[in-house]
């Protein structure tokens, strides 16, 4: 099917354009009031992410409400480390909880991995078709998976953490294990990506939440060569990597085989062009907070942040939007980038 | 009193070192056996902060018990809000919460501050006083506070929190209110830290814990400016900023008054030294897992940050030390610095 609205997917090709697409990470969520609603119906969040006509029904809400120029498959990075063994629980305000993690060799060789993990995400699949048959071409939708390091995280420590002391205590007590383990991660997010792209996503993005953690080294060493491995496997569709936090490695994620580099808000966007250049496409990079502040604030900040990168700029936050912004501030960002022209 | 080892105070005033002087952020805590049978007798944590000759013990404990080369009084930066009228309660494994916040102009003018604020806090000069006596010139005494963005947080927020997303919607939605706050803690902390250092502390450091999580523009406007005015009033002896994730900004922090630059473990040293070239006196920055490694891998690593930095530099982690490191593991690591040689 044709796209209507492809502005984001020539961005993310590097193609000149009339002016940035916008999107949010997280705009399918508690952002909406639609969203809300169809929640609090629900026994939790995990009915949603397994629920195809659900999810494909809350990846489409923003569409609908905000206008954005992409859309992204409602689900989560934790589908992974439960298809290869390791189920979780969704705790209300508290976050994942794995009763089972990884801590030895013999864990690992019990996981299942590649292909046959994959093939346990049927759901995601449907909800993926679903989702392209009632976007109907208004715009493309993303796919996404963790990054192998972030999913070793969640199975090593079995649960959110500030320090993720334990997973980063692994890749100094138990090194090959942890290749070991990333391999398999990455086998199994490479094979998923391609079943998601089969179902129809038109770009993947690889979420490396806790990249930044990492000492440089380690991130050179666990952490950014599977996700080149990823982005050399996934040759069908443009690939983005936003490695939150890995901001002494951007050239280096600049030089794998990714369309665009992901950028939190800490970073300012000329020190982002310094580092590489005016021909890399980027995506991000706003304050989630700015979103708190009134309309000319918001204006002003946004469209300084469009003028700072200069182009070849995909327009996001630099993180997920907050679930308790106002509806309106939303609104009068994507209108802003909306109403841009280069 | 004439200090037996000042090996700490000659480095951080950039003077040439036979060797770097090694001390570790918490060294006074959990690690130590001695420092877990004392706390164990007591009430809570702020029993021992407000206890003058307890807080004096342990602020000891490490210097008998691992030869470091300085020692920090034990205390939190939280006596700041309390000093100025918020107290706070230190939570079992949860942290620390404020039964009352900051959110209007009239939080902010109820506050108590600068000099008659500094004067609340009694028990931290005559545990500085009997530390002094008690340790007897062996090593320099450090004393330290919270940056005033730091402490805002805190303030704002009421507790620990991942994102402190409501102590940064105060930035965006009270500009004025923020800066006024910050004004009144950076008062505060001048006042504190000289009272400290009639006391008898040998240097002070400023620890800006939520300096990483700022965008760079409000880096520059609401944390850095009141650090460098500190940095200003205090000529007494040597400072150390440590704005912990403030990476975009490590060059505007090497220009204020301060004498070191405290340097996260993410950091790699080869990229502390291409920005700040190689007069400036650093500190940290081992990634405080490679001490759950073994010794072999500790010692390497150690080396080669030692070497990275290639002098002008206090060894420490790039974090607090972790409460469950094994104590051997912590010798091996201060006995290598010892055992090195420029």
């Amino acid at each position: 099917m044709k796209l209507k609205n492809d502005l984001f997917l020539r961005a993310a090709r590097g193609e000149a354009v009339e002016r940035p697409p916008v999107w949010l990470m997280r705009q399918a969520g508690r952002i909406l009031p639609q969203y809300r609603a169809l929640r609090g119906k629900l026994s939790g969040f995990k009915e949603l992410v397994e629920t195809p006509h659900l999810a494909a029904e809350v990846t489409i809400q923003p569409i609908d409400e905000l206008g954005v120029d992409a859309a992204i498959i409602f689900s989560d990075i934790l589908v992974i480390p439960e298809a290869m063994g390791l189920p979780y629980q969704m705790v209300e305000a508290k976050g994942p909880h794995f009763p089972r993690t990884i801590g030895s060799a013999n864990d690992i060789n019990n996981l299942n991995a590649g292909e046959s993990a994959a093939e346990e995400l049927q759901y995601v699949f449907d909800a993926v078709k679903i989702t392209k048959q009632e976007l109907d071409g208004r715009v493309p939708l993303i796919g996404f998976c963790g990054a192998p390091w972030t999913i070793l995280c969640y199975m090593v420590e079995g649960g959110g953490s500030k320090t993720f002391s334990k997973a980063r205590k692994f890749l100094y007590q138990e090194p090959e294990l942890a290749h070991q383990l990333l391999s398999q991660i990455t086998e199994t997010s490479i094979a998923y990506l391609k079943k998601k792209i089969a179902a129809g996503v038109d770009l993947v993005q690889i979420f490396d939440s806790w990249a930044g953690i990492l000492p440089t080294k380690h991130y050179q060493e666990f952490a950014l060569p599977y996700i080149a491995k990823m982005c050399e496997a996934i040759q069908e569709v443009p690939k983005t990597v936003f490695s939150k936090g890995a901001w002494t490695s951007l050239e280096a994620i600049s030089a794998t085989d990714c369309n665009v580099v992901g950028i939190d808000w800490n970073t300012d966007p000329s020190i982002v062009r310094a580092k590489l250049g005016d021909e890399k496409v980027v995506q991000g990079n706003l304050d989630p907070c700015l979103l708190y502040a009134g309309s000319q604030e918001i204006k002003e900040h946004t469209l300084s942040m469009i003028e700072g990168f200069g182009g070849k700029h995909i327009v996001n936050l630099g993180h997920g939007v907050y679930p308790d912004t106002p509806l309106d501030n939303v609104k009068v960002f994507v209108d802003t980038v909306k109403g841009f022209a280069y």
